[in-house]
């Protein structure tokens, strides 16, 4: 058992990053934006403002280099569990944050362990907090040390009835040669040859890229596409995603300020459970 | 007559650029290439050496400065008109050049003016010229000072036969937001109220992005779609195209190392004319 369970609360020194215009153009275009939704793929129409899809802050704070502290795994075997974003006021499209990660959990799931990390980011003008991510992942094989199993049981479940909002979009053979240009090259996601070493028929979505059509399902559909009015996503995902796929996100609202949302493949089955969603 | 011919020989001050292996992923995707390209599309694939477009070099020594040497014009009145490239190696996908332009010919049609600049570049490894770009332009508005027409009729015409190899490819509706991050952000391309007010009813596709699709015709008809076989490429904007229409590129095949080729759009009108291509 390779992994150290002790490694709960190490932390990163802070460091920091920068994202550009066109930065923030490429992730929208990766998650399916197009003419309808200039705001988020052009930086000077007519009338029409700049502004960052909440979402992609997943891609602003990178903490991969913290799963090196839980020591040595198979990095084949870790697989993206859950990930929740919060955002304390509205993400420019073009801006600077210093970030600190924390490992905030290690729970032993008998088959896997589930490591998170919480990374809480500032921004880099005045320092204050602009938002947190917290990525959970599964790693297949490294449980079993007699640790606590930590929260289980299902979060976010649906109302029992008709959701208030479906909304579909439809993602590109693509998608994940664009998606990955904004950071994660993982070649699972398209390199067909290594996907076959992985399992899989064919390279399969980011889950991150699900998560960002999810989250413009959200902003249309509670948030009058206005970004500033999304202030927490969270959401687990549940089956891996092809590049073509139709997705669907349906959207239960359980407050003025909260909905639990789910987001299905073209074959009905849920991609992304337990959703949950805050706004204003 | 604000433009002045006498500007012909002027020459730019040497520059220097750079693109990355993103800039080359970035540019075949916003010309259509996708999961069938790997070697254009990914830079870690198994078994695959990535490899830059032909068509990118128009990307990669921005002329447009120059236009500032031949006097004060409407910008709004110039079209793209002829787009000339000559390779003299392959393109690497991560480079350095050091460019030079000089305005080589300025005509007067009577209705406007033809101004066409070239540029040249060297490869910044060793000084040895890499690819040579002419751009021909159109001004609308600024002929008329009785100076010399230059060359005309027709050029580079298809044999009245059958043609040797025709290769579709479809473009995207959002075709253009993509191409656009490769360096043009004319919003003439991307923003409906400015196209609007240029007399368009949509945003128009970027000639040099029909361009692109139109190389990587002809490197797939005629040059086994090795970019290295690929030497020479011209061809004349004869429409403008919408993003979402479906191009067709006819090409026959004149000699061992040449062909002529037009590209025509969804509707069977030609969009690019007076096509040659040179390869080995």
């Amino acid at each position: 058992m390779p992994i150290n369970p002790e490694a709960v609360g190490a932390t990163s020194d802070p460091w920091t990053s920068s994202w550009t215009s066109k930065d923030s153009l490429l992730y929208a275009l990766g998650v399916g934006c197009g003419m309808d939704d200039l705001a988020f793929t052009t930086e000077n129409s007519m009338n029409v403002t700049q502004r960052a899809l909440p979402t992609m802050v997943v891609t602003l704070a990178d903490v991969s280099a913290m799963f090196a502290r839980i020591g040595p795994f198979n990095p084949f075997l870790l697989v993206h569990g859950e990930q929740r974003i919060t955002l304390h006021r509205e993400v420019p499209p073009v801006g600077t944050i210093t970030s600190t990660a924390e490992i905030t959990a290690i729970w032993d799931k008998g088959k896997g362990a589930v490591v998170e990390v919480t990374a809480r980011s500032v921004d880099g003008a005045d320092g204050k907090p602009l938002f947190d991510t917290v990525m959970s992942a599964f790693l297949r094989g490294e449980g079993g040390w007699g640790g606590d199993r930590g929260p289980s049981g299902p979060r976010n479940a649906a109302p029992e009835r008709e959701p208030d909002h479906v909304v579909d979009a439809q993602t590109s053979v693509d998608q994940a040669l664009l998606y990955r240009l904004s950071g994660d090259r993982n070649p699972l996601h398209s390199d067909p040859s290594f996907a076959a070493v992985a399992g899989f028929d064919r390279p399969i979505l980011h889950g991150l890229c699900t998560y960002g059509f999810t989250g413009r399902a959200l902003l249309a559909s509670v948030c009058g596409n206005d970004p500033a009015r999304l202030h927490h996503m969270e959401g687990r995902f549940s089956s891996p995603v092809m590049p073509g796929e139709r997705l669907s996100t349906s959207v239960w609202r359980t407050a003025d300020d909260e909905a639990v949302f789910s987001t299905s493949g073209g074959d009905g089955r849920a991609v992304i459970d337990s959703g949950l969603v805050r706004f204003s």
